[in-house]
């Protein structure tokens, strides 16, 4: 079994490296290949990779290229773990949309735009190279954001699922505060990537008691703290929803703190620093503790148990990931993409049935798949009308002037990444 | 034939009656009677009413009541045109938002939430009266918001129509501008009440020829003024947004202005008293100048229009009405309640069909009739979680704080009309 | 001795009463006199101030009237806390200035301008009436905004000296958190009543030692969360601001929260109710634990030692008070009201010398002192015009179309308590 | 007559060397120096210039150098017209402070706090360059903040006047207006740099008629367009506010105006590109017409007049400048910098006597001086405390948090420019 991981010079690898260690009987990889354009990130994040294989007696190959197409050949799976512009474009996705008073966020709003418009016709080119040197190989995209990155690959054609670290990050933190193993929690995982909320919370199978009500009356302030919502909006609601929600819940809250706070980039950007100067350390040969601080928590677990089901037998047989709506959600169109539950197999990610939604969770659902839509629209077609139209299209946009100001402000500070600009 | 207007002491009334004195021959009414609780506004609108009908030779008999019951038995057709808690209640609709930096308006917002919670028991009440006594009486709604109001009628079985005057106010507007007949005008009229678009303008009947473009190039000034929106904008849409959209797309430059100018209702307070004194006039014989100011404009050639389509032949076959989804729009579920065009007759309205939405106006849509929904069961139902939940699901608010402080504020101005607080 | 208290009938009395009786040796007052034109509240809670008299074995006389003329003559002292308007307006001060995005507070900003304007005719009034039935008695002003109206006395020549609890009140709580006796902390209180800080905390006398240093070290936690301020900006002053700084350091917060919360006038109008009932109570003889959270704290002792100082020996010969600042402040006119430290003795006050202020405090007083002058003016002479330029000159406002909206809702909710409008 | 021009290789320059051209007989310049670190933008500068003088058979010299000390050698006047850090810096200005809400602007707000941290180290390097080799020289500073760099000049015990063209737009446009020539003119100019009212317009002299009731009441209209603010305004204040004010007077409305717009410094730069392509061409000999869209109209006006009057008798008596305040304004310190009416002689400059201000304008400049003041002293000495500190004093910031967040901003677009940090 042969994996490629673009963009494999990321700080993040490590994490990733350490999860295909131990669990290598999930997951057995016998060649990993690290792509990424960047040859001397490549050079000290594999050398530490080979160190952590070798530490846990990992008898797989770990090799690098900066050539794609070479890197992909033959694989079985290609994770896409990259990021076009790195974290200086980041830095300005995070900040632009403040100068408009709208949030400065790399996923969502006005600078999660700027990203999918850099970062969907990148995704796609390489998808189109996997493809022509290896037609089966299953595309698990990690990049964001997520949900349109899916919709473009699975749109082309591609055989790709989406994948994020919220859902299993939830499952972890609830089995800890119910005292369980992880593999017991089964989330009534529902939305889009991003804008999500967990519905149920069942132990032992998807169809399990729902002990999300037990849950919040015994840890409701734990589990609000830490999405950083008041607790009586939670209790209110009756379910969890996912941190990102906060850009909507507490939107100018959010924006004011953004505005008077350094931002995640330039944290993140020096954090890189001091983790690439650890992995030069030959002596290192475990992920560092402060990888933990760089977010992406259980992203490899994730990563192994989708690749496990994809590729083979050993993965869970249900997992939350993103993927075709088809009917699923029945007021979004069938070719949306949707988070929820799956089943996963070697013929890819089919939906569990979800009851009809709250439509306090619904509209606002819809209204940003709209804006996905026409996100992608702008993504693949360019042009400033189009970006123009997919901000006043999204909820937390919707009014003229900003489109108009964020318009400008994306394309000035995105113009080397973007072809019609 | 016989007609009743619940609320026929409004100031608006006059409108009415000028319309149903000018289109005698569409409409022929034999009586009318004007119900109303306020038996001294009765006595003044009533004589003045009289006076229209006498001094344009109209042979239909007018007279009034305080009694529901009694006004709406044998009638062909109730006009529900009411507003409970008065200009008073308005007033408050249109400032306390404010508190909270949202909207302050009688439909849009929690001041449009207030207004439901208010007036759907009251409309339901009257419409039971109304099948009790006169099961086949067809109920015209304009009495706002009309889309809740309507989805309320509808839900409890009644034989109810939805109406408002934005779209026959574009109607004659455009027919001005293209120099046509007004009926020669046909509208693709999309959306919900106060949320809806104008796709495209046609020429002598709803295949007709789509002349918006060719309106914009030429009147685009125009009409972008009268919408008080930049011509930008509506140069980038490409259609014609309904005036309250502003509210959407021009959000705190609205608040703004709405929180350093005098509310709508005062303004319109101001102009009822003097409207009142002027109908005690008994030398006054027609609608007066005035009364165009107080808004409502063609709100009589709209009624009038709709009941001759629903009582027999006169009225046009195809209407911009309110009236059950089914299908129309494939994203709203089939008993939402939307704007569009219908043919009408006896047997009520059945949308036209409707081409496939851009997501730029569907997003919006499927978020704000979530909103309705949530809204007519805060309204059905009572109960300070079902306000906060409708408050949290509008677009415009969106956030907890908001939501939790309009909630105390909409539940504390509107104590004495909400039976559950 | 006889005092005369106009506002009497308010529901913080029996504080006053409460340390009339406590602090006996110092103000030895023979009868006292509740005035209020309110005689049903008159009558309950003059009930309850002879019970705490009674049960205290004070021997002091206490007598109502409803007439302010009988009321003051013979009086060696006048105490004013009169609320012009009530509760009632008030919760207009705080509500009507909120719809423009403005602080709502009942003397801060715009709802501070409203009560100066209702307050200072009445005030003077009152004033007019002391002089001419007894000239030689002092005047003191609990009166909100007492800057303003202590301004308004003193041009107007009368005998006159404001007083607030801010001072005596951290007086208290640095007394504790230094486990001394109040009496031996001085405070280096400086700035107009509510823009004040305190810039060194003495022991033992107004040129002890500056505690303030180890005091912020020791317990600025403690100092901050009870400013709910951050502690970081308490730090950075080196100083303790006033809690009505938040007013101006957290604005924007301080806006939203207003927004979103019931006002505090409504509050105190339900605790004022509970608390009346009580009075009404035969049994009760001593002021109830409520009253406490009704603000005031340390009220009365203030006023004793005022009281005391300006008729006697008995209080202490340094005392933070409003008077004229003639030279303190060399930035301020001399006639502007200040609040500092001052001697005070039967000539009235004098304030201590202030060495040179910081710039940042400085330009704040002076910006406020600009606008009380003008809010002076406006209260004094009336008209539209003046009441835009007294908003427009308010630091927190400063913006002419907020300055507009303000005026117009200032006028529209004070009209009958305005002469002129 | 000699004279200095540092920042000569300005694309203003030009505008300059027109006016000494023109009104070579108010100021008879023997030889002109350009001084700039820029040397290719020297010679393309210089080229034009020389051939602005030969077409106009001026007999001066221009000759430029890089060489700061050789440049102001011998000089009689050195003209400061420096922008560190170029457009560049300008765009940070004018940009991140809007991502706290604040306003983005080079001298007003934050940005103009960063302008005076980047120049007055600078411009005191500069000036104790012509005292040692030249302590007779006159220093005019044009360099902005010009109030916050003459004050710097003048504690630094140099020959020193801030000049700027607020004073004589104002005096052109109203002499066109009046039908009059611009000398006739004399404004009652009053307050500081940028913040200054024309509180008359008199006629023949500074003791003329005050016409300016007569001005606004025939051109208010275009007088409040010009100022893009609204003529009731205007009216309300019966003076004429600088265009400054309206970062004041309309502050959230520029802040969004800021935010959704594309820089000025990105106007600029553009422009400058532009212009010098324009200064390489061999065959123009004049000003470009562009040039007057770049800003400083009637600069060159301003500066041979203000260098006439401080080198000999040809400049008017008369003229606004910013000097020493000495008791002009009574209400802050001798040392502040103030913008008013000045005789001006070979000894500098004395303002003429200032009746006492309306609090309305008394109060703004008290606030923004002590702001000044704290800015100054953030320049001389550094450090973040001093920043914060000049942040929080600043009437348009005056909040913790956003003073906090500007802070690190401010310090982090500059970091190369501020030697402390």
């Amino acid at each position: 079994m042969k994996l490629a991981v673009v963009g494999g010079g990321s700080t993040y690898t490590p994490e990733l490296i350490d999860g295909f260690a131990r669990l290598r009987d999930t997951l057995p990889i016998e060649e990993l290949v690290l792509v990424d354009p960047a040859a001397d990130r490549l050079e000290l994040v594999s050398g530490l990779a080979r160190r952590i294989f070798a530490k846990q007696d990992h008898a797989g190959k770990i090799t690098t290229t900066t050539d794609i197409d070479a890197g992909v050949a033959d694989a079985d799976a290609v994770l896409l773990q990259l990021r076009v512009g790195g974290q200086a474009a980041r830095n300005q996705d995070e900040t632009w949309p403040l100068e408009c008073g709208c949030v400065g966020q790399e996923t969502t709003g006005a600078g999660g735009l700027a990203k999918a418009l850099r970062t969907v016709p990148v995704v796609l080119d390489i998808a189109e190279r996997v493809r022509r040197t290896n037609p089966d190989a299953w595309i698990i995209d990690f990049t964001n954001p997520v949900g349109i990155v899916t919709r473009a690959l699975l749109q082309a054609g591609h055989k790709a699922v989406g994948l994020c670290n919220v859902a299993i990050g939830f499952q972890r933190k609830f089995a800890r505060l119910l005292e369980v193993e992880p593999g017991q929690v089964h989330l009534d995982h529902v939305g889009l990537n991003h804008l999500s909320w967990e519905l149920g919370v069942r132990l032992g199978g998807p169809d399990g008691e729902n002990v999300l009500p037990k849950l919040l009356a015994e840890h409701g302030d734990a589990i609000a703290d830490d999405l950083r919502m008041p607790r009586k909006l939670v209790d209110r609601l009756g379910v969890v929803p996912s941190y990102y929600l906060r850009y909507f819940y507490a939107h100018d809250e959010v924006v004011k703190e953004l505005g008077t706070k350094p931002s995640r980039a330039a944290e993140v950007a020096a954090m890189e620093k001091e983790l690439l100067e650890m992995y030069g350390d030959p002596a290192l040969d475990e992920k560092p503790e402060l990888l933990a601080k760089r977010g992406g928590a259980f992203y490899s677990e994730a990563a192994v148990d989708l690749a496990a089901s994809l590729l083979g037998d050993g993965g869970s047989p249900v997992q939350v990931v993103n993927t075709y709506n088809n009917g699923t959600l029945p007021f979004l169109p069938d070719d949306a993409v949707i988070e929820v539950q799956a089943r996963v197999g070697r013929d890819g990610a089919t939906p569990l049935a979800v009851p009809a939604l709250d439509p306090l969770y619904a509209g606002l659902i819809a209204n940003v798949t709209a804006y996905e839509d026409l996100a992608l629209e702008a993504a693949l077609r360019g042009g400033r009308d189009r970006v123009f139209k997919a901000l006043l299209a999204h909820p937390l946009i919707g009014q003229y002037d900003y489109a108009e100001g964020l318009t400008d402000r994306l394309i000035a500070h995105n113009r080397e990444h973007l072809a019609w600009a």
